[in-house]
């Protein structure tokens, strides 16, 4: 039985997670994979901060120095999260022949191509499973299992915090405010929730996912965002009445030439496996050009599952220690990545709600409106005598640059009172 | 660029999958992998067949022989399905240092660790990721992402017929005869349905499941199997109106020390995600000591999704030509496998539809009945006022053999018409 030497980095939630996977589960970890695993130095800014080590515990060590130089540690575990210094200490490792594993999608999505180069050059292995969707392991999946397929499209629910808030408000009736409110007393949000609710985090996974999925490299900056904050317990409503449901999508697809990157709400049908994915978890959904639809569900963080991507991605490491063949998990790609489609010539479907004016012919001149830009229309709903009145519309699949322009000109119609909300329509 | 060189044996709709797989996706899987895969030889029966290439094509022999002196073939991928002369060709492959990988669950239920430990004595590697649930990455997910959990249950759609006729009887309201018919006109069912629709094909792919997910030899006929004939579309209007779907799944359970294995149909809450699952796609639901819930969604069969399966095995046993810790996937484990739960003393739910007479105190004395058995229930329905009258139960957890005592003495009862249908209830 051979012994891996982990070096960890940081010991917050996931990593006291990995240590205490580690007590759980080293004798089936021993039995399955023939490697025993230590943790043998451990960095932390503040030894006397509360932990299941006590401070005097000789593994806690504030110095990076000595975690690098102990030739003993084949594998550093990067849990700090940020840009820096995590960007420091992952290169240093890598340049001293160190593999490393890491949580970080922040740091992968903006400078993953950097480090993976990095790594092939030194021959060292950089695995990041439980960056994107916790403990789900779809990046195996994708780059060993699914290695002889070209994937079409890849589609992910990659945020518990938006999946819940948006859970809660469809199964609750709750206001965006008092989800979110739930979700920050939960541990769900954190206080400043803006990485969550406006998208940043999933588009950190989408590029992540996107650059390993269609072998390009993706820049963070390409992929078009939009958060939930502007979701409300009406468009819920209406869109249960259509027969859909409100998630934020990760969405990335391959044109056949171009790619498509956007993270945004999305209506997708209540029937879709995706529609059934409830609370913080996560799903992502895979097309490939072999294998059809493939859905991969789980728990996409907490310490547990996200130490379970962590110690596979470490067994697997070890497992490939002499093995010149290594599968890679690379984020950097020639020729220099594909180009990304822009938003407004994005194609999808639409479902725009507007409050206007209770005026004859009003629902006329809007339709008119739509079919001037030549966008047009599968349903449309008008309810009640309130006035002002809200109309809804969904459209057929068509160029977001013309439903744009629609919006626009009916923007300028008197009877306008409010676009109140405009949310895209997949149909998966 | 290395090459791989497959000898396939057989050339039905998977061996012509992976044929045509190799045609479309040859230069993504070079890009992805570095190796270019070359079908060397392909074993028929018969030449003339009409099939994707032409009879004198010199790739195809009926001679094994030939395929298996061939030095330069490194894989042999079976594609033939049945015991035999698959396992004679497997064993001679392995025998003389081919890898071999195939899709063969009826072999490998009933010869795995057989075949597994001639595979480690010969220092080659045994793959078989197609034999369950198709195109579903699910085995090198357990095997190799998923190494650092205790896995405590795997539960299952793995048989696409079987859930492609609960799905129509559900969706159309079809009896069992009308939608297997169906299933029959599109290819989803065989003229003999018995593997399937029997649970035998779920067995087969419980038995690899379990084996590997518990590391225990596992014997195929320890698992205890009902099929899904006797599923009537009032049962399934019944589960609808209690919040449940029926689906026939594959459980396995480590309940440490025993291990539980059974397939039957199973009602299920309506909002799991198993629940969703419509028509031929698999599913496997999979709960781990670190990673919690997990499930995994795709096509369980057909040309294309099961060749990426086997291809996905190729290049990984490709990838680990030259190394001696490549991830294995045994059948075999010493000791020799865990005791297996007799179904007597498994605990679950029931539901029981009886038929009865309409004589005063009779749902009294049937509910009694199952009182005096230490059977506790959780829902009665009656309904209506015709002679005889359906009565439905559902029971709390309870041991088996308590609930067939209980049907026992209410078989002995003069009201009783028939015991109209009795079904687990599985509250995951």
């Amino acid at each position: 039985m051979k012994t891996v030497h982990i070096g960890l980095l940081g010991f917050g939630v996931v990593g006291q997670g990995v240590w205490q996977l580690l007590q759980t589960n080293q004798e089936e970890i021993s039995h399955q994979t023939g490697n025993k695993v230590t943790v043998k130095k451990i960095l932390v800014r503040d030894p006397e901060k509360n932990r299941v080590l006590p401070a005097a515990d000789p593994r806690l060590t504030t110095s990076w120095q000595t975690i690098l130089q102990d030739a003993e540690i084949d594998v550093i575990v990067e849990l700090m999260g940020g840009i820096e210094p995590a960007k420091q200490y992952i290169t240093e490792a890598l340049s001293a022949g160190k593999h490393v594993v890491t949580a970080n999608k922040a740091l992968l999505a903006q400078h993953g191509s950097e480090l993976s180069r990095l790594a092939a050059r030194r021959g060292v292995q950089l695995r990041y499973e439980a960056s994107v969707a916790g403990g789900i392991p779809i990046l195996q999946a994708i780059r060993e299992s699914l290695c002889a397929n070209r994937l079409t499209s890849i589609m992910g629910i990659v945020n518990g915090t938006t999946n819940y808030i948006l859970s809660k408000m469809t199964q609750e009736k709750t206001t965006y405010e008092e989800a979110l409110a739930e979700a920050q007393a939960k541990g769900y949000a954190e206080a400043d929730p803006t990485a969550d609710v406006e998208g940043f985090d999933a588009a950190h996974k989408l590029t992540i996912l996107a650059s390993l999925g269609f072998q390009t490299t993706v820049e963070f900056g390409q992929v078009y965002r939009e958060g939930i904050n502007s979701i409300t317990p009406l468009d819920i409503e209406y869109a249960a009445e259509l027969g859909y449901v409100i998630k934020l999508l990760a969405i990335a697809r391959d044109l056949e030439g171009k790619i498509e990157l956007r993270v945004h709400p999305t209506m997708i049908a209540a029937g879709h496996p995706l529609a059934s994915v409830q609370d913080a978890y996560n799903a992502v959904y895979i097309q490939g050009n072999a294998v059809g639809d493939l859905m991969f569900y789980g728990k996409g963080a907490g310490d547990l599952p996200t130490a379970s991507a962590v110690m596979g991605d470490v067994l697997n490491v070890a497992q490939h220690r002499n093995n010149d063949h290594a599968p890679t998990y690379p984020l950097a790609y020639q020729p220099n990545g594909r180009k990304v489609q822009s938003m407004d010539e994005t194609t999808t479907a639409y479902y725009v709600r507007l409050l206007v004016k209770d005026i004859p012919g009003v629902l006329g001149r809007i339709a008119t409106t739509f079919g001037n830009c030549g966008v047009s229309l599968s349903s449309v709903i008008q309810k009640g005598d309130a006035d002002p009145v809200s109309l809804v519309f969904v459209t057929h699949r068509t160029r977001e640059i013309a439903v744009q322009q629609a919006i626009k000109d009916i923007r300028l119609m008197d009877e306008l009172v409010e676009v109140a909300g405009i949310i895209r329509v997949e149909d998966i």
